[in-house]
């Protein structure tokens, strides 16, 4: 049994990151020193996957793609997620919150503000780091990766 | 074809990392210098995946987790593997090493030692770093993903 | 439903990473500011992936694993990509790029010259970081992940 | 004139780092969206100098100096600044908290908390990044370097 | 010879960072492959010190001196050194271009917009990261460091 | 008092990075856990300072830096710094290490190994990074920096 040279898929994927400073609570016994109000520098790294490239040799735009991060953040950086409307009685967990970025980012890429192939991705991943030592991530899968593209693959053997 | 908005299914991990100083030699040749004693700093990032968050908004609790990590290299850093009980005739290769500090953290977490939903993992990775540019994973699958979660995704469109 | 202690599948994975020198341009208006001649260091990292170990415990040798994506860098690094010879009428973008390196890394695994368990490769992934705050990279499935492996995972629970 | 293999100084530095996680308000008009009470995660970096080493070898016990960083940070991570007793009428900044975790550290080391020379040193150096892109730091000098350890350098040349 | 608690100097500094991308050449014998026309990322961090902070506790604006430095490197990023008309006849080493962005902040900290007290500095230092294993950086100092702020550092022992 | 445009001196540094793994003890009741013979990845990085540049606009060629790096890590990566000879009745501490890479690096610098302006350097400076949270440094200084190369700095205001 060999390594092929001919792939069975190819996938690609762009990531952009940033970051924002919020203020929290964690309001359950199980968080410990964490229930207190405290804060957090969370640096976000934001992922497209999509199975191949588009015509212009890309997934999404990349400085598209940072904008729609930047977007994404910007009513929750700089404020007390406490106090935000959309999230009282939601639990602000590093998980959750990536879970909200990712669902804004996925909202933002099928109305194609992406540009690129953004508005046909297979995934959507968030990670948010809350220290060098922790992080939390959430992966929408939006549909499978297919074959498709290996045809279409320039770099393919033949 | 166009990106949708409602997810095939939602993935989270969570990631904790911490690092063990050991000397060992891989006393092979096929390992070249270093079959004579040395040593690394394994920089160790271990993740942990599940389908979808508990109801505290967790996969599991990083304190936790940062917890049962230190304790699954603490009979190891500051030591020679070479004198290890439990790794006399294995070579110690990052990548082997990766695999038993990855079967230590799955031992754990079937023992529900991460607390959250620790006990209900899809998977659990375990990277180790041996240079700024050269490090060795092992992925250890406990069950297929599934779709469940995305009915109970908070973020879901509706 | 709990976590198990067996599992369904073991994978493992090593990465090595190199860097690289490029000017080029992307002639193309969707480009805007990175239409005009320019450059970048790509940060690059590859990463090989297998079932499992070969009985020297490797997945691939780390040292000719840097050795190859070095080689894969060489008439690449110090140079205008718009006056490549490969790469006339490619729009050289990151993620076009990433999938190069891959493509050539996958030529060297089919060839033998990764050692270790090199010509049994489940996936080759390139990731091209171009700034601190932006990659891309591109995943060569090469076969699917199997089973087999963990009847042999010497951690697995007795 | 050529370099000089005799140095005329030789200054030896440890650092340490670790990390809170705060809430605090910026609440005046120069500081824009932080007068809002948010929050940050600062990745704190304490270094240590001494002219020359002690006889084991060493500015300050590394393991100690890890303690007594987090010894200073105790009280600070996973609160609301605002509501601290020590900081009533303190404006937060990140340079600010960098000069009040310095002056902790060296009130430690004039103690002798910090073993090795601890008792010694010319300077406290303390780092708070507060993202990736953005730190400020505080430079105690506790002393002027001196040529003294020059004499008994080990690696001087003779 | 103890560790004193009353420090002879404070010295603040704020550290923000950003990234350009160019095309540029080294067309001397001496610079071997960097001879020809190729790229780089030049990952920027500028430094501003200072004595003591100012009535609002704080070097320079860090939101300022990101805008400052961003404007620094805006006809630089996305274009071929070899043919901006202030770098005719210039070589553009790492070196060379970390002095230029240096004495752009300087003279904008001049102007006064830095804001906070970046009127009032002791040094700009840049460094340019041109891969993650080598860097360059100038510092330019502008009046020596003073012991003045001692008095006025509020974490001074009493 | 404001920010003059006229620097009062002007230094130039070159920062290179590489790794050594080691095997070492650390014999001595102070070093608790370090005494039993373990290992580390030593992380390094070497500064070059000089007060300005030559005439090619340099510190220190990079390309020959990194390759004096290299040598004077070539006999102690892969070893046991127990069984050096050099290092026989040394405790080797990370403060020590990074003592005894700088002094091999001065002299080097002092043959005209590293070409450019590199036997002319005001100091050397090697940091070594044992764990990311804990790293040593040593600084050499071989003359006081002058306010020489102000004159001839090509960025200096007229």
């Amino acid at each position: 049994m060999t390594t092929r040279q001919a792939p069975i898929a190819v996938e690609h994927a762009v990531t952009v990151s940033d970051s924002m400073m919020v203020a929290h609570s964690l309001p359950r016994p199980v968080f410990g020193p964490a229930q207190a109000l405290h804060g957090a520098t969370f640096v976000v790294r934001a992922t497209f996957r999509r199975d191949g490239l588009d015509d212009d040799g890309v997934v999404v735009d990349i400085g598209a793609a940072q904008e729609v991060l930047r977007d994404a953040l910007a009513d929750l950086t700089y404020t007390n997620l406490d106090d935000h409307p959309d999230l009282q009685g939601v639990v602000t967990t590093t998980e959750v919150l990536a879970g909200l970025v990712a669902a804004r980012l996925v909202r933002r890429a099928a109305a194609g503000d992406l540009r690129g192939a953004g508005t046909d991705l297979t995934a959507v991943v968030v990670e948010l780091g809350e220290t060098p030592q922790a992080a939390a991530s959430c992966t929408v899968r939006l549909r499978e990766p297919g074959a498709g593209p290996v045809d279409r693959w320039p770099w393919a053997p033949r």
